[in-house]
């Protein structure tokens, strides 16, 4: 398109809602995703009073609470989180999140990327999931 | 240590400048590194009116600025990133940053972990460096 400018190619915005590929992980859990080749972001945003699904998946994964508050559940510890604060996922470790009266919006970082998170869909992909009697 | 949660073991804060592995990458430009299996972290502060040597490395990485503005130069191209901003940078693309008044805190990413900054130290490892002249 003339005149935009070259970087508009790999420079993206977090609160950009156009950019990315759209999934809904969850009811009140949705994401946009950023596939690269060996690193995939996830911006996902979580509303109040609102429980992901614990589940796991082979791939490693960071995530950084880039706004709110939230639980983080991991391996069957429950850690309260404030933004700034980021946590480290080995992969096929069984995680989960929870929100309180705040909503969070939470950076995703998979590596390798989830190819099933390539293209745009529902749900957590081929995670494991863990119904919450066996939690 | 007792008393002490579990979850500070996976827990961090992009705030706490005594996690991670510190590293110099250059005069004006610290950062504060967290090594995964195949991503790696890096929490960098580039203090105001600093320039960044020029380099490439065969890692992939994604760069988020939390906080500040600077420049972000990639493959050539200037491209002036607020807080928010975050970009692409496939291996072996030459990408710098430029700060003005303000300073600037960057979130890097790179898959495969940098093996090379899993310790302390200073400098930018094993990246490949271009002088200012070849710019």
């Amino acid at each position: 398109m003339p005149g935009n400018p070259p970087h508009r190619r790999w420079v993206f915005n977090l609160h950009d809602e156009s950019a990315g590929i759209p999934r809904k992980l969850a009811e009140g859990i949705r994401s946009r995703v950023f596939a690269g080749e060996h690193a995939m972001l996830s911006v996902v945003r979580v509303e109040p009073h609102t429980s992901g699904t614990i589940h796991s998946h082979p791939e490693e994964q960071w995530g950084v609470l880039l706004e709110g508050e939230c639980v983080r559940i991991q391996d069957g510890v429950e850690a309260p989180v404030r933004a700034g604060d980021f946590w480290h996922t080995p992969g096929g470790v069984a995680h989960g999140v929870r929100t309180g009266a705040s909503a969070a919006v939470i950076l995703d970082i998979f590596s390798p990327s989830r190819k099933e998170y390539a293209q745009a869909g529902e749900g957590f992909g081929d995670a494991q999931v863990f119904p919450p009697s066996s939690r």
